[in-house]
Order: structure tokens, then C-alpha cells, then sequence
């Protein structure tokens, strides 16, 4: 969670979850959680610094629909007189998380805008939206124009130029915004130290089709996973499965949650009868049904690409659903492994149980939806901004992002800053 | 190396050079070297086991063109009274080792077979090429069809249903093969260790295709590099510099060497300006040409892939050639770094030297050309072969590939054989 | 488990469980379980094979006290009419196991035999124990001397002349046997892998020694944790907190029982007033004895060192135990990680707990009790076997070992074997 | 190279060379280059950023005798009217740096100064040394005492209370800086992304002492490397050679140099007869020397722990040296590669050349000469710094520093200072 604030303007970038914070801890459900408990867990942002800011909060702008952008908004928006902006995707999903919570009652309005669109924040600043690529749809930078350059929220993003789902990112538009001057960019960080440039989504889809081609003549079961709002991905398993001669189903709760969404905002059209199921009965339903229809007739797309024990797929691996595996079955990650020993041990866990029942493993069938050092090195060249905020990492994580900036002329306390949670730094 | 005798006939697959055995040592010519002497160091096969086979050596089979696979032809060829049987790419790269061999003349037959043809080896044997996949064109896997069964040489390969240029591995040959029986099986083990599956030479074209329009409005240097002898490879290279608006130009010893080739056999064609050149000084022509006309209008692909102190790239960095790299240039490694720390360590001094020059890196714009274990799974299950040999690596690359197949039911030592150089394994 | 047949006289070595295997499943009590249950799951050995041998099984020898080696005697023992024989410290923990059994009564005789001693098998072979040095005290490589050579069974060690605790390893003795005559030798591959020499124990009861003195002027809490069964750390951890004044206190169920072992057959002497505690009760009230009598005066040592998520140390990571700890706390981990992603991943989670908390972490303050390959090489040297079977790995973990025993002169299949589960091998 | 200025007086500490930056060029001779091209080149400070400050250079100060503290003295001391002040070890290689400078006549006076010792820095400052560890004897952090409080000079250390040769760290003496107050800590950072607490060199000795030990019964061929200003390893080998029943014997240019100096200012006290050569005739004299009587009487000491190409133990492996390595004869690198690819691929290629010949490896019988973060840690609590600095790294190696001291209270731009060549800081 980012704050911005212009004259008395003050602008909230994304209210999110930290999940880990949640899951290092047994049992606990967050539905019914009080915000402070959850701000000492480290779980959701410490937001009670923003009483020392002067000035009114005018909107509260989640950039895209991942929990760790949107997961606070249930615990925290209610303590502003604020409306949420947001895409169309990302705002159906900020509806079900507010739905979900249990303890608090989220009353603020909900405004749609596009990426394209522009709102007037207090007489001075105007938000807008620019148009970028990332590992969900409807993902945005919003950009806050004020009369001393703009702000430019940068998370989260690649650069794709052909992103198989919606519209490429509108560098372009950066180009403009960069030579009308940006007073700041606050960066995402997640792949700062990785060389080179980040694949687009079409390479991942193309890797994909190369993988379940290559599985056309196998006549038993194979089972898909990837992360559930994903919904370019989701697309692509799904029209590969018929271009194999199988029936795609999407099974697990979250499966459901986002696609379910995509489809309702009218952001992708599924196949009429796609079927999908999250509660665990009608899944098991699917399941026997699947079994008794024959296995190779079928393209389950399940969730548990991280290996999570309570995910479906582990729970196959286990044994515990109606789907046997057969010696031979395929088994695709379209995911990476997110790098945590936590999630390295788990998916392990996952792969063992599967290949315990004779299954194959084709993991990794995936690109990051994470700007690496080119991509970060293109940004700065389009935005040419005055300072410089990487986000969204630890200092290891921001390293090689400093170091490329430094290079680029920005000098650290300077014009590049680090901060923290619980910092205020003026630029102006 | 590999000799198989089926009753008096014998052929002999692949005639290799192990060039890191050369490169360890400084100062080495081997053109002008004893095979005696490159046997001690462990550079070329030791064939003189083959005195202990009683029977006639009836064919040299060599794979494909790579110098691990041909590299010793010069040097051992001449000891046998028998022909070289190859695909016309491999052949014409044979032809050429033997031309630049300046110790022996080899004068052995040089037979000229497509994959899909086979020959009469002896009475009783019959050779066949089966069309496979690999980063060279002209890869074939041999077949020696014998009585007893046939024995299938599986050195390199993937399995690659759009491989960009030629024709899609023949997998229906090998399941037809598969069920006349195998007796045995040779596979290539360079990624036996790898988990899923060996991506498509299509996918790495997508890659790149996404890298190269990436810098589309780039107006400074572009130079990309990769394997000299990776004609489909090259051939996206040439391609999308064209797409971009650059003149593609080939610069090295090495890479006029095989694109020359694979032009001169008709395998490919080239847009008919396209520039090659390999002398020292026709290299800096071209590039003192490309510095007048301006960087932008051209598209170098040099030689240096894995940092070779003496190859173009290297070269380049060091700032020892007309080209001169500005801030931002952009360097395309399309070719992994062959896992080895020499390599490692050189490709890192390269790059280094090409970041002071302030140019920017895009590394591993690449796949494989060999099966990881989803490959040899399909392999296995393809051929069904009565005994499996793994090949190629040391017993730290054949585990993964032994525990794959004892997985299959092999068992070390009956039916799942490791060999090594000098060992002599009867199966029949 | 491995059974050897010299004539019609048996002798099997060591019956252990693979804990993994049990651990994959959720909530599995293997006390209660039956053995082929076990078996199906690859927990324990499956000894149905047994039934192919001809010949009667004299002795079931477990090597060392290590679940590993004999965890599944319980399970299976009482299949065969046969005694126990084992090294004092060995046959405590087996009487335990016997006595934790829950399913089978296990009434082999328990047989007592020293390193060195030696005792008649049939009336052809003899048993002898050689002494060696491993992570657990009382370990011994068992010896069958049969009219055909030895048979040494060299499972689990390193090569240690200063083992802080007992004697070093007899190295006179098997250079003795060496030059009598070995016909094969069973080799612990686990560290195969691993260039150099494993140090001594003296060498990380050294590192602790620095790393615990260096704590001395801290006035808050310290913790250690390590493998419960290394009496020798244990020693070194209880010697060392007596010398920067503090008290050693042993906490955790198998803190208890090893320890408790080790004192009771004489193996070491712990101070009089060492407290040692196993049920979570008073455990529990020990906890709440040191933090009203001052954190400062004392030195837990508990179970926990791989981040098992029941174990002493990840509840007081969670605050589940009376214990509090405080900013600049120090956690000594004098253990490394077991490699497998599943420790990663618990060990990750369990300094995260104890991170949060404010614990300063000191981490791998030890060295592995198993041979690298300088020590193979030594051993190979000494005892210069016809045979060579490498064990306790599977083929990645063979492969240093082999490349070694290759250089040395051995060949696969004729006489460096590899075995696995279910094989016979017959050398004479 | 770092400037501290205290009203008009300014202390330079460290004038070092960055050899990757030379290396990385073909055929550089440094000796005879100006120092422009060498700071042109990044191999030297740029101290033209000098000019800017206001005040006198009162001091040079070289905190130890490494290459990247001392090595540009020749280069730029001339530029400044002080005297260079060191400790004696540091001070006698200074004067063999000043002494093979081919370009500039250096003429600053050199005073010696003891651990404990003190001197006036114009009239309101005073230095002071406080006695350190390191990998180096003589190493010292320098205090300037300043009105404002002390500047403590951290580079470089590691906290050893029991170092084999010279003092233990004073970190009583740091305590009492503590408490007096400290303005700015400047830190080594080398290691401030690893875990836990760098082992004291009596570790090192240990384990060097348990990999000898080993070996005294071989009757061939053992070779030691190590650093050669690693004054205190070098005792340890010397001493344990004698031990094992050898004459140790130092071989190598820079063996001679270290040790040689080391001896003249009375650091050490080497046995009588033992001999060291730097000449590349002396040592192969004393090489065909061992080899006349006998290679099981001699233990020699040489040069190319990191695989440098030239050094001696690389030529040792190349063949061209008159000592012959046999199967079986024992390589011992008392010294950890560097951590850098270059290093990695030629200390490979160093190793294989060995291997090759016949040789046992034994790598990393080493413990590092800097802090890792415990140390950090307990360094913060000792002084507890106004302003921290973190020094000697880039971002990367910085980070596990910056997370630290973040944890513990400092903020980056406002007392926690990430800073680089050519950056000015104002602290008061």
C-alpha cells in the first residue's frame, strides 16, 4: 500500500494481503480477523501513519485483482471516505473479497474505469490509467498527474507486446507521460535481479501447445494446473484441450472465483459448456464422472501449482479424490515455483505423492509476469523520471535494480530511494 | 565412438573430438597431431580395441555434424577400409574435416543418405536413417536392422514436432521399429537430468522473435550471437533482422563455415545478399562498412556464444575490432552456456567487458537440442527396446537417466548397460 | 537391509525404515501398522526376496543405532530365527524399538558384541566388528570372514582419528583385512558426491566451541538444537554451556531417550545434576523454571534442528512453549540440513518463527558423519576389494562413487555392482 | 579508498587496487601506467573528487596489507603531503609496493604504529588503531576521534578470539568507542549475506591439522596452496608439515615476498632452515631438489590457490615444473575461490589439470576472513553507531547488511548510508 499525496490530495495504490505472514502461523482464518491483529502479523499494510499526512484521501486504487494488491481492502477501506477505482476485472474481484470478509463492512463506492480513462482527483491532480501486461488480466499502471510531473505507480508488470489476452502494454503512452515530465516511478521489483527480458505470454502459450501437442496419441489421464487468475493461461489450456480432443474442466475453488469472474465481465468467452466447479462435492462429482466417462476424454485444470497440501492436485496426489493416476499420466505445471523454500518444499511434496501413483511431470511451462532488467532498463528510457522508488521486494530483491539505476545516472538518497513500510518521503 | 558387429559386419557410429581435453592444454594444434598422441590426452576415441573384434567394418556412421560426433573422422577414418555414410549436411561438414586435416589423408568413400534411405550392411544387416531433431540440420538416428534385432543409435536428439527447418522427428518410424522389435537402444543422456520436456526449436523461435521486436524502435547496435551450426537458429536470426529493418550479416570463421555449407547443399536459402565473412580481415571490412553506413541498418551474428577469448563477441568487448559498442547497444546470446565451469567463467568475462562498453545483455534467448526425461520417457515407451545403453555423459548425467529407466522395469547389469571407452558388451 | 549368504549361512545387516516415506502421508502411527503395509508404502525393507535364498539367517546385525538402520526390527525381526548382535549403545535403542512396537512381539535373542569382538557363524564364517566413527557413538562396520574373503559391510561413517567420544576408527584393522583378502565391500555413498575430506568430529566440537565463547558476555537466552543420537555433540554442547556458566538442560522426547541410552550403558557421564526432560509436560515446567530463574543461567538443548514442525524448538518458534524469547536471542543450530526440499523448506519456516521473534540464528555449526570421496579413496586403498557395491544412495547419489571406484580400476557390471531393493548378487 | 574530513584535517584510509579491473585486460603491466588510465579503467580511486574538500590530508592510512587496500599507494600517495601510517606488517608492504612502482617516485613518510597506539590528527582529532583479525597479521581498524564523536573505519575483519598468530580482536576496546560515542561505523561487508558467524582461524588450524594428520601415512607426493599473505596459515602448514615427518618448503614470487616480510619485522618466526624461492630458476632448483631425495620427505607450500594460470600450482599441473605428480598424490587448497566466475572456471581448470595427472583434491580447508552477519551483529551492539556506512561490496552485497541494520532501528538516508566512489557525505 502506497499513499501519493498532491497539495491536500492524497491517492491509495493497492491495499494488499502478505499470504506467507498468514500461513506461518496454524489455523487461522483472516474472514473474521481484526485489521490490528493482522497489521502485527506483518500480514496487511501498517496503515496508521496515514493520520500523520495532511490532506483528504480521494480514491483508493487497486491495480489488478491479486491478493497481495486487494487483499487488505475487506480490513482497511472501510477507514476512508474514499471510493475504490479500479478495471472491470480487477474491481469484480475487490467485490468478492468485500463479499468474503466477515468482520468488517466495506461501504466505500466502487468506480470502474478502464485503462485508457481518466478522474479528476481534487482540483489539481488527475488520475489515469495506462494499459500494461501482467500474469492477470486487467492489470493497469495508474498514473497521478499532478502540476509538479506525474507519479507513475508501476506495479505489477511486463513488457508484452502480444499478451494472448487483451491489449499489449501501451508504452507509448509511458513514451508521452516520459517526456511530459515524471516527478516519480515507484517500480516492481520482483525480477530485478534476473537478466535479459521477460518472455512474452505468447511464448509461454506457444511452449504450451508445443507440451500438450506432444501428448496428442497418449490415451490416459492428464491433468493441468496454474495459477487461477491467470485467465490468459487458463485460455490457452483450455483451447489446447480441444485442439487435443479433450474436454477441459476447471476444478478447485479459486479456479472457479476467477474465471467464473473473467467471464461474467464479458473479459473472455469461454467454450458454453466449460464446466467449472469449486465446492469440494461437485468437484468430487466431476471427478466420478471423469472416471467413469474415461479419463482420456478429459483436461482437468486443477489448482495446487505451488504444492499447497489443502490444493487440489495435492489432494490427488494423496489419493483422496474420486480421479485415479495411471502409470503414465501427465501432469503439466503451467506455473513457476514462487522462491520461498516454504513453496520449494511443498511443491516437492506434491510431485512425490504424484510420481508415488506413476505420474509425469512437465513443470514450468510458464513465464513470469515480472519486468527483468531489460524490461526495467526500458522503463526508465520511456519515463526518463526525476526520482526513482523500487518496491515490492526486500533490499536483496531491490539489488539489482539499484545497481542499474545507479548506472543510469540516479544516485541513491539522491533521486533513487529505498523506503519502507511506515515512510514518508517528500519529493517536492 | 561406438562399434556394433552384428555376426561379421561391423559399423562404427560416430568418430568424435572431445575439444575441452584439447583446449585444457595451450597451444594446440591438432590439425597437425598424431591420433596417438590426441588418444592420450583423452581428445579422440581409442579405437585400438577394435583389434580384438573379429569382422569388417562396413560403414562410419556419423550422426550429424557437430564436432563431438565428426571431430576425429581426419584422424581415424583412414585405418578403416570402409565409407563414410552420412546426411548431405553432415557429410559436407565431414568433407571439410578431412580437407583441413593436415596429418592424414583420408581417402574412405563418402556416401551421401537421406533420412529415410537405408543400404545393405553386409548379408544380413540393413542400415537405416531415421529423421530426428537436434540444434544441427541433417540429424539423423542410425538403425543397424540385424537379425537378432535392430539396434537403434539414439545420439543427439529431441523430440521436436516444429523444428523451423526440416522435416519433425519420424516418431511413427520409431513405434514402427519399436514393434518389429529392438535389441537394443543408445541414447543420448546431455539431459538426463532435467525434469519434463525439451521445448521446440519453434518455441526458442517465438523467443526470439519476441526479443528482436522488442528492440524494434531501437536505433543504435544490435548484435546477436549463437551456435554457428544452428541453421535454424541462424535462419530466425536473418529473418526477423529483416522484420526489424536490419540487414543481417554473418561474421566469423565458423559461422561462414556452416551456414555456407548448409546453403551450398541447398538445405537452406539465405536472402541473396546476405553477407558472410570469415578471414580476420574481410570481418573488419564489414564492420568498418557497418560504422559508416550506421549500426542501426545492420544486424551482425558473430561468432562467441560461450565467450571464447579468441571468437568475434569476445573480440568485440575487448574492443579490438572497427565496431563500436555505445550505451544501450543491445548483445543477444541465443545459445545457452554449455554447463561447465571454463565456460561459465569465460561467457561471464565476456559479458563483462561488453557491460563496460555499456551494452546491454539478453542471455539464453534458447532450448536445448536434447530430450530431458519426459523425452526419454516417450522414447522408451516408443521403442520398447530389449536393452538400453545410456551414452554421452558421465554416471552423474546417466542417473537420472538410470533411475528412469529402472523406473521402466531395467534392471543395471541385465538389461540396463553402463558402458565406457574401451568396453567391450555382448548381447546376444 | 542386506543379507549375505556364504555357504548356507545368512547374515543380514541392518532392517531400517525410510521416515520419508512415512512422513508423506498425513497422520500415519507406525507402531500399529503392519509390516506389509509398510512395505507397500517403501518405509521398510521388503524382505520377501528372502524366501528365494536357501540358507539360514544366523544374525540380524544393524550397524548403528540410526532409525535408518534399525527401525523396521520391530517389523521385522521376529520373521527370523536369528539373534540381534550389536554394539552395546546399538542394542539399547534396539531394545527400545522393541519395546515401542505395538503390532509384533519381537523375541529374538539380544546379543552384545564390542568393536573387535568377533563371534562364529556356522562353521564356516566368522563375524567380526570393526570400530568406527559416525554421527551416533557405538557404531561398527560389520565383517564376515567366509572361506572366500571378507565381506565388509562398511555402513554408516566417516573416517575420524579425534571422535571427541570413543575410539577412532580402527583403520590398522581393516588395512589388516585389506591384505587378507576382501572379496566386497558395501560402501555409504552418502556423501560420494562431495570432493575432500569429512572433518573430524574434534573439528566442529572446535567451531562450537568458538561460536559458544563467543556468546559468552550475553546475558539473555541461549538455545541449541542437534541430532538427539549425536552423543558426542550433545557432550561437546553440555561441556561448553558449563564453561560459559550456564546450565545445560536436555529437552524434548528424544533428547531423553538418547542421552538416557547412552548414560545408562556407560558410554558417557554426564554431570550429576544434568536435567534431561521428554514429556511435553515437564518440559514444560522446566521451561517455566528457567524463565523465573533467568534465561541468563541457562542452556536448553532440544530437539527441532531440522525445523520438524512438532519439535521442541519450532513451538517455541510458534510461542507454544513457556520460553520466551527476546530480542538478540541466539538459536545454535549445530546441525545441517538433511538435503531434500522438504527440510528446506520446515528448517526455512522454523528459523522464520524464531526470527520473528527476535532470535539471532547460528546455523550448520557442524560436520556430516559420513565419508567424502578422499575417505572412499582411503578406503578403497585399505582395503582393496574384489567387489565393490556402492549402497544408501540412489543412482545420482552413486554416480561421485562411481566415477571414483572407475578411476580406481573397478568396472560396472563385472566387479562394481549396483544393486537395488529386491536384487540378488551372486559373486563366487 | 575513503576520506574522512573533521573540520580541516582529513584521513585518507585505504588506497587499493581493484586487480579484476586489471586482469580482465590482456598483458597489463601496472607498474608502468599512469595513474589516469589506471583510474580510467576502474582499477584505482578516482581521488579527483579530492579536490573538492576543503582541508588537509594529515594521514594515509592502509588498515592491512591486501593488494585492495595498499595497491595504489605507488600510484597516488605522491599526490598528497602526509605520511602513510600503518601498522609494522602493513608498513613493510608498503614499502615493497613503493619500492617495484615504475612510474612514480613515492616519497610520503611512513611511520609505524602499533595496535594501541594513538597519534594527533591536527588539533582537535586524534587516530588511534584498534587491533583486528583478519586474513592478514597487522590488520587494525583506525579511530579518528573527532570533537563530533569517533569515525570507526571498519574494513577488514572478521572477530576472532583466538586468531593463532597475533592478538585477539580488542573488542573491549570497541565496547569503551561504544560508549563514548560514535558518529559513523564503516563496514566491511564481504560477507554480510551470510548466515551465522565466521569460525575463528584455530578452526582453520584444526581442520588443517585433521587433513594432514591424515595423510602422514602416505608415502608420495603432498602439495599445499593457500593466500600468501595468510601469515597465520602458513604457520600452521609449516608447523603441521613438520609434525607429519616433512620439510615444508615455500615456492612462488608472492610466497617468498609475504612470508619473507613477515619475518623480517619479527611477526613470526619461521624454523631455521626452512626455505621459501620466488624466482622461477630457484624453484624449480628446489623442485628437482625434492624430487632427487625423495617427494615423501618434502611439503611444499606454492602459489595459485585460486587457479591463477601463471602461479606455480597451475604450472605444477600443466607439467611444467620438474616435480612430478603421481596417482594418488594429495593436493591440499587451504583457501576458498573467490567467489567470481573467473575464479571458478580457472581454479576448475587448475583442478583438472591435476586430477588429470593423478592427484587427490582437498578443497576448502579454509574459514573466511570476514564478518558474517552475527559478527555484523555483535559489532553493531559494541558501538552502536550514530551513522553506519556499509562498504566494500555493490547492492548485492550490501543487502543482507542493509536488512540488518534496518532491523535494528537505522533507516537508509537517514543514519544508514549506502554510498560510492566519488559520493561525498555530510554527517554533521
Amino acid at each position: 500500500m502506497t499513499a501519493v499525496r498532491a497539495g491536500d490530495d492524497i491517492v491509495i495504490f493497492d491495499m494488499g494481503l502478505n499470504l506467507s505472514k498468514v500461513l506461518i502461523h496454524d489455523d487461522i482464518q483472516t474472514e473474521r480477523m481484526h485489521s490490528l491483529d493482522l497489521i502485527d502479523m506483518g500480514a496487511i499494510p501498517d496503515d496508521r501513519i496515514m493520520s500523520e499526512l495532511d490532506g483528504d484521501v480521494r480514491a483508493i486504487v487497486p491495480t489488478h485483482g491479486h491478493l497481495d494488491h486487494i487483499g487488505a481492502i475487506g480490513k482497511l477501506a472501510h477507514r476512508y471516505d474514499a471510493p475504490v477505482v479500479a478495471s472491470p476485472y480487477t474491481l469484480e474481484l475487490v467485490r468478492e473479497e468485500i463479499d468474503d470478509e466477515g468482520k468488517f463492512t466495506v461501504e466505500n463506492e466502487l468506480i470502474e474505469m478502464d485503462a485508457g480513462g481518466t478522474m479528476a482527483i481534487g482540483d489539481r491532480c488527475q488520475l489515469e490509467f495506462v494499459n500494461v501486461t501482467h500474469s492477470v488480466i486487467g492489470a493497469i499502471n495508474p498514473i497521478l498527474h499532478t502540476p509538479e510531473g506525474a507519479i507513475v505507480y508501476g506495479l505489477d508488470k511486463r513488457i508484452d507486446h502480444t499478451p494472448v489476452v487483451g491489449d499489449p502494454i501501451d508504452l507509448k503512452r509511458f513514451r508521452e507521460i516520459g517526456r511530459d515530465g515524471v516527478l516519480c516511478y515507484i517500480e516492481d521489483c520482483t525480477n530485478a535481479n534476473r537478466k535479459g527480458r521477460t518472455p512474452s505470454e505468447s511464448v509461454a502459450r506457444n511452449q504450451l501447445q508445443d507440451v500438450m501437442h506432444s501428448m496428442e496419441d497418449y490415451d490416459g489421464g492428464i491433468v493441468a494446473t496454474t495459477f487461477a487468475s491467470h485467465i490468459a493461461r487458463v485460455t490457452s489450456l483450455v483451447e489446447f484441450a480441444e485442439e487435443i480432443g479433450r474436454e477441459p474442466i476447471l476444478l478447485g475453488r479459486s479456479m472457479e472465483k476467477y474465471s467464473g469472474a473473467a467471464e461474467r465481465i464479458g473479459a473472455v468467452t469461454f467454450p458454453n459448456d466449460l464446466d467449472m466447479y469449486g465446492h469440494r462435492k461437485s468437484v468430487d462429482r466431476a471427478f466420478k464422472r471423469i472416471m467413469n466417462e474415461g479419463k482420456e476424454n478429459f483436461f482437468p485444470i486443477v489448482t495446487g501449482h505451488q504444492g499447497e497440501p489443502r490444493a487440489m492436485l495435492t489432494r490427488m496426489g494423496r489419493g483422496e479424490t474420486p480421479y485415479d493416476l495411471d502409470n503414465g499420466d501427465k501432469v503439466i505445471f503451467s506455473a513457476g515455483i514462487i522462491p520461498e523454500p516454504t513453496n520449494e518444499g511443498q511443491r516437492y511434496q506434491s510431485e512425490q505423492l504424484l510420481r508415488m501413483q506413476g505420474a509425469r511431470i512437465y513443470d514450468d511451462v510458464h513465464v513470469s509476469g515480472h519486468l527483468r532488467q531489460e524490461g526495467h532498463y526500458e522503463m526508465l528510457d520511456a519515463l526518463q523520471p526525476q526520482h526513482v522508488i523500487p518496491s515490492h521486494q526486500d533490499m536483496q530483491g531491490y539489488s539489482g535494480y539499484i545497481d542499474l539505476a545507479t548506472k543510469q545516472g540516479y544516485k541513491l538518497g539522491r533521486d533513487l530511494h529505498v523506503s519502507s513500510n511506515g515512510n514518508i518521503l517528500q519529493l517536492v
